[in-house]
């Protein structure tokens, strides 16, 4: 017995090639890893302590369901530290990890049937949560030649009497694109002209490496709903933290969500976050982020070298789409081939949706500069053992 | 903009209550404490040091998908020790709290307009958790008169062609009561007969204070789905982690809702849980749990000594669903009136459900045997007061 929103959801390609680069692990092979969603520095050591020093004091209990007032007023005041926006801390609601927020919003916003459009390609998880309320994900064409931008012409010719709102990322995942203030402020517009919401996913939020005139989408429109999390920036993945900055008038139905669905975030996550907006871990963060940037440079300047063609270079984010029809095989066998003969693993199109899948991949530069040298020697190798250098 | 849902999901009517006794304290009051739904004790020391331990070590990355291995391996030998049961690791995955499973299993087994069977009065969340996924919770009466243990014959009568399963706890939740084998066993012919899951909250497995024949209902039945937590028994509830066990067939899906949904449980949780079944920590729940049934002793024999019916002394939990009619005035009044002017605040029966809820209300043994007598002594004034001694 299943339900059929089973049957569409599909597993990730990237599951498959991890186990298959255990395997070669455990074989003896060093496995070069681009297909890693996740920052390779360990969580900066205040905020560990900070967690180490609330388990100590018995911060053990379940806290409030919308989170640690404290924790609320915190980044509220970040927002202001740092975008220049005044935010109420009542509308800042924490959550378990950015899934949390999404699954708190779908609850809040998504009847049967509704729709809710999602960039493609977009963050694979996004569309089980819609399908999860049995609402139904619409896709919305990004293309590689406006820099994997979503469009407002897009949006208004796939909105429907069903469109409920739409979900974008600044910056994107797989590709790392940035909106501008201009194209974001259009895409709000366009979607409030339509009665609709606009859910902005910042979980990249302080990994970017371009001035792009705001911080936060929260400066350019107050009435916006807002993910983030304290997986990337902040380091703290295996914390499952996140947060939302919600409208006035949503924080209360969230708050009845939030009991029901959560109980509460996590304690002892909550307590070490409050360490993650102190200077001590701010240094540590922005050392990450000067690194991230170098990386950057080096995987894209080496995959072009080798002829790779790169549409849009990220602004932010940790991730490159990269086209691979210069090999002359699809994007998939790519992957198979360049896992299984040459041990580098990078994460097929297939995942983020159907749109060009079978022509890009993800590189995701969590991994150190020498890794991003051999890999790219290796790819260099395997272009000339496959003919197509 | 609201999914219809929201109208749906009632607001808790103890968290008025709460906030009302938080500004009674602040006042200057001492307030007894009978409403909270969480044990009073911290977490035991040996699985807080384990925490510690972890963040040290540095695990604070997303772990997998399904939880650690060396956590699903304990917790299926914790199986075998304490029930005797054999239970594979696979068929156990580790969750974000038994709210993650509850998650996990609305979206594998319900579609929308599916009925869901919940005893009521009964866990006030489980609802939310059908209605998110669209499908129907229908309410199946547990009655004071049968122990307020859910009845195959109720079940069968409210069986629909729409019905899936039956979630059913055993210790319950607000009445701590404990399905005997025969009554269990019935319990999942009847809706496996009819195609359906029986779904089996073992959540306050470990809080048990009588020898009731088996301590996992995967002894009687190995094709159950059965939810549990860290939270009520190991004392972890801030920490968010909780696990299920699934028919084989059912663990490939929920990996995919799983990576989807959550991503991981947290890292550091299940770290901490490793040590939760270590003899250190077992001796320290096992304190607990004899200082649970002193509790529960103390607080039925005050309450009938006062004159109030207690229809089924709990075998298990720590909680007590009191019949206080003898007092004239409906349990919502007798909650509001016992907080406003004795300081004792309880949970009306409402949060529950609408069964009976006019004349019930919970009492939580979660605070100690001095707070217990002076509560008493309060509802003793206050049945004086109104008269109803």
């Amino acid at each position: 017995m299943q339900a059929s929103r089973i049957r569409q959801i599909s597993p990730f390609r990237v599951v498959q090639l991890l186990e298959r680069a255990k395997a070669l692990e455990a074989a003896g092979h060093r496995v070069v890893h681009f297909e890693v969603g996740e920052p390779d520095f360990p969580t900066a050591p205040p905020i560990v302590e900070a967690g180490r020093a609330a388990l100590t004091a018995g911060a053990t209990r379940y806290t409030e369901s919308l989170g640690l007032p404290a924790l609320r007023a915190r980044i509220a005041e970040w927002y202001r530290e740092t975008a220049g926006v005044a935010i109420a801390p009542q509308r800042v609601v924490v959550t378990a990890g950015a899934s949390g927020a999404l699954l708190l919003l779908s609850a809040l916003l998504l009847d049967p049937g509704d729709e809710l459009l999602l960039p493609e390609p977009g963050y694979p998880c996004n569309d089980p949560f819609a399908r999860l309320v049995g609402a139904v994900p619409v896709a919305v064409p990004v293309l590689a030649e406006d820099g994997f931008r979503v469009d407002p012409g897009q949006v208004a010719a796939a909105w429907t009497a069903a469109s409920r709102g739409l979900l974008v990322a600044s910056q994107a995942n797989p590709t790392g694109a940035v909106l501008e203030p201009e194209r974001l402020t259009a895409l709000v517009h366009t979607v409030r002209e339509r009665g609709g919401a606009l859910l902005l996913d910042e979980i990249y939020q302080g990994l970017i490496y371009e001035d792009i005139g705001y911080r936060s989408g929260l400066a350019l429109d107050d009435g916006i709903y807002v993910l983030n999390s304290f997986s990337k920036y902040f380091g703290m993945t295996g914390w499952r933290l996140g947060w939302m900055v919600l409208p006035e008038s949503q924080v209360e139905p969230v708050a009845r969500l939030a009991q029901n669905l959560f109980i509460s975030p996590s304690s002892v996550a909550q307590h070490a976050a409050l360490a993650a907006f102190e200077p001590a871990a701010v240094a540590i963060h922005e050392e990450r982020r000067a690194a991230f940037a170098r990386r950057l440079v080096r995987l894209c300047d080496g995959l072009e070298s080798l002829g790779f063609r790169i549409p849009a270079r990220p602004a932010g984010a940790f991730y490159v789409y990269v086209d691979v029809s210069r090999t002359g095989i699809d994007a998939m066998t790519f992957c198979e081939r360049l896992l299984e003969r040459h041990h580098v693993a990078v994460t097929p199109g297939l995942d983020f949706g159907r749109r060009d899948a079978e022509r890009f991949v993800r590189f995701a530069f969590t991994t150190g500069e020498a890794d991003i040298d051999l890999g790219l020697e290796r790819i260099a190798d395997a272009l000339a053992d496959w003919g197509a250098r």
